[in-house]
């Protein structure tokens, strides 16, 4: 299987390069991989810009490393979920596509979670930020409850380099046949 | 909303007890309760029996639980995810019914996660244990990749108290009427 290389901090990793359709990506998986999680989050911590109060991330791929990055800042963290629960009271949803799944999904934010969002500074927090299609929608979402997205943290961008959003390195897309 | 106290180290939290048909139940949500989750880390930390050599937890409200226990454990851990993926390769999958959202689920484990379980002694991570379903089904799934469940691992058992579970509290079941 073709791999492509990342580094961050003092951990490295060979990642899976799969083809997802028209082009081919390398796969990063926080989700398991305790020592690059733990890595990201300690280079994401000194990063954080002002007026950051809450950091948001969606489920689940991100979800180990926003508390990491929890617990080195103090500050809380909220996770849109991709389904409603019977128990969410009072939930927001939204709809985004995603490249590596090429289904549509549904960003819901509990009822429960919306008092600690009012009126905040937010973080949105994710593993990788490709075409911004879960950032546009997160960013929505999070305006419906007065929330101001002050910020948006990544380990690696995607595709095209941004540099409107806080990340670690960057990954190439690769030609279809490229990947596995 | 009726509440229903628990202590885990040095945090308290109300918990919100909630219908969820026949019964109602004390909701614990570890996703997004940085504290909470870290000093449930600290307390199993401590319980982790012999022959565990990996961690295994269900998708998704207690991946932040097993990520901090790895931390602290040194131990490895692998999430059973909720659907198949495109990108997951020679995957293995079960389905489960959840006392908390009443529809039957499927559990995942991704391919590439198979060589990190063959062999190996196991333990369960998870918030809460119920009816035990889960737990079962997780069974059965790991052990189709040869891997033995040597302990199960929960912030709290519910409903029946299990004396085969290492466990930081119990919550009990409520009357129906007793949930909002």
């Amino acid at each position: 299987m073709p791999t492509h290389p990342v580094t961050i901090g003092r951990e490295t990793r060979e990642l899976p390069v799969v083809n997802v359709g028209a082009v081919s990506v390398a796969l990063l998986n926080l989700l398991g991989d305790t020592l690059l999680t733990e890595a990201a989050a300690e280079a994401l911590a000194t990063r954080v810009p002002d007026g950051v109060e809450v950091l948001v991330t969606p489920e689940v791929k991100a979800v180990p490393l926003a508390h990491a990055l929890s617990v080195r800042t103090g500050l809380p963290y909220v996770v849109v979920r991709k389904t409603l629960k019977p128990y969410m009271v009072g939930g927001f949803s939204r709809t985004v596509h995603s490249i590596t799944t090429g289904t549509p999904q549904d960003l819901v934010l509990d009822g429960a979670d919306v008092p600690r969002l009012r009126g905040k500074g937010v973080a949105i927090v994710d593993d990788v930020i490709s075409t911004g299609g879960t950032l546009h929608a997160l960013t929505d979402l999070l305006s419906e409850v007065d929330a101001r997205v002050v910020a948006t943290m990544v380990v690696f961008t995607e595709g095209e380099v941004r540099d409107d959003v806080v990340a670690l390195g960057h990954l190439p897309l690769f030609p279809a046949e490229a990947g596995a």
